[in-house]
């Protein structure tokens, strides 16, 4: 029997982890959006309530990422005469570099999948949540795909689009630290180069290849040495105040890697233990209201995280 | 006891695989450079022979690379007083593509270091290479670093020197066509873009990083996929007379990828097995012919060669 009603969860994700900007991303634990799914009896989608937004995001599912992917998601069921009403709760700030209108996509694409008896797989579901990424913030999958599937996903091509789950070393734990600051990804993405110098590619593609061997050979040192970024990391830096003092204040209270999560403002660091984590949230906390002058709150998290799942 | 006299040998190489410019180099079987050092009076290297060049190498120690590397040896070694002649003999034909000034520094360096006693591990004999190698094409280590260790070499970084060892996927077997046609370093060089569009980098980066992958994954066909190069293989296609049509012959053949090797004119492709190899070689060696109108002599070779040895 198909149930009535589907509730689903889907956890923010870092996304880019400097070197792979576009192409990589990974789900966290904890803060992620909510997505609870009905059966409606007019075709089409409903968005019923949206919580947690401050009253900024639209109520019309054309112009709502979970709306988008509920429509696409009926859509690619062949399902469109279904009629689905959606209640969003948003765990996830806007604008943060977490993720958040992916979280809303896989959340609504998942519960609604499951709400028709779940005709799709779950690797399915990516093109429709793509769709609604697309809408707001640009044709990417680095969110969507770990937000669905968890753990770290090499986003290799969207057109064909082919994914590639790559393990995570051992005992990588990661803090994100989020300040009270939103940037819109479209300001982020304004300030990208549109050309890169041939030797500044070389450099960053061979960060990024030394990265994925360390994924293979599980070293979290090399791991963390391939995040280095000489392209976007640089030009998003000066959109968000304090950035760089963060990202110190990281590497001093003994992160191995820190760069910015997403489009920003969350700034992320990896290290080896839940305690050191800790100690680095602390540190990259204090130096976002030094440097800065925002609040910030963090969040602690391994790396290999589950993504979307009912509740 | 030291020896007065030893002779080396280094093998060509691929380097680039196409999306891997400047960071990717893969040691060959077959064609590769033979260098014969002995001990003599004077301090200082001297070049007493060089063979099968067609009399197109300078003689002068300092600007062969041959001459360069040793020299280089020397110094590393803190042996600048001990007096060395050289033969050099010339398997690999210049501006090939298949890296002969690179295999020229390494039997050099190899064999000088033999001649004082090995003070020096075969990892520290890649520096001196360099240093030759950027007397005469620029400052790279792709095709230095498979000539000295073999195998597939990823070049992380220059400085300092990163070199990480991938494995090959099993099986794979490599053809390389070199057509009678000489493309100097310098000239493949003046015709790389000085930029590259951000979304290009991101396409070639996803490439490099999915033959990583394929590496640990052993997977050739993802390996041969991740060869795909947008930047630097369409500036050069240019300057090889019949390139695409020699590449679209390799594919016809059954060659899971193909592509430039270095700077070219050689042309390489991808597959499963010797008898394959074969069917392709004689393709790329008849489209060359036709397209090209140039002779051409076909390399195979499994792709897991071993580097420098003495003979």
């Amino acid at each position: 029997m198909k149930p009535t009603e589907v509730r689903a969860f889907a956890p923010g994700s870092l996304s880019n982890l400097g070197s792979g900007f576009d192409v990589l991303g990974l789900a966290i634990q904890g803060p992620g959006d909510t997505v609870v799914a009905r059966l409606a009896g007019e075709p089409g989608v409903r968005i019923a309530r949206i919580e947690g937004d401050g009253g900024a995001l639209p109520h019309e599912a054309e112009r709502n990422t979970a709306g988008i992917a509920a429509l696409a998601t009926l859509r690619r069921a062949g399902m469109e005469s279904v009629g689905v009403e959606l209640e969003v709760h948003k765990g996830l700030p806007l604008g943060s570099g977490l993720g958040s209108s992916a979280a809303s996509a896989a959340a609504a694409a998942y519960a609604v999948n499951l709400l028709l008896g779940a005709p799709l797989r779950k690797n399915e579901l990516v093109e429709p949540c793509i769709e609604a990424e697309a809408a707001v913030s640009g044709r990417h999958a680095d969110n969507v795909a770990p937000a669905l599937l968890g753990g770290l996903i090499l986003v290799r091509s969207l057109e064909p689009l082919h994914l590639i789950r790559l393990p995570v070393p051992e005992g990588m734990r990661v803090v994100v630290v989020t300040p009270a600051f939103e940037l819109p990804t479209k300001q982020a993405r304004a300030v990208l180069p549109a050309t890169v110098p041939l030797q500044t590619m070389v450099r960053n593609s061979a960060n990024l290849a030394t990265l994925v061997v360390a994924c293979f050979s599980g070293d979290l040192g090399l791991f963390s040495s391939g995040v280095a970024d000489e392209v976007v990391t640089p030009a998003r830096a000066a959109l968000i105040p304090g950035c760089d003092a963060v990202l110190a204040a990281a590497r001093a209270a003994g992160a191995l890697a820190s760069s910015i999560s997403g489009a920003g403002p969350s700034l992320f660091a990896l290290c080896h233990s839940p305690r050191s984590a800790e100690a680095i949230a602390a540190a990259m906390v204090a130096a976002f209201r030094e440097a800065g002058g925002l609040d910030a709150r963090a969040v602690l998290s391994p790396a290999d995280c589950p993504g979307v799942r009912a509740l």
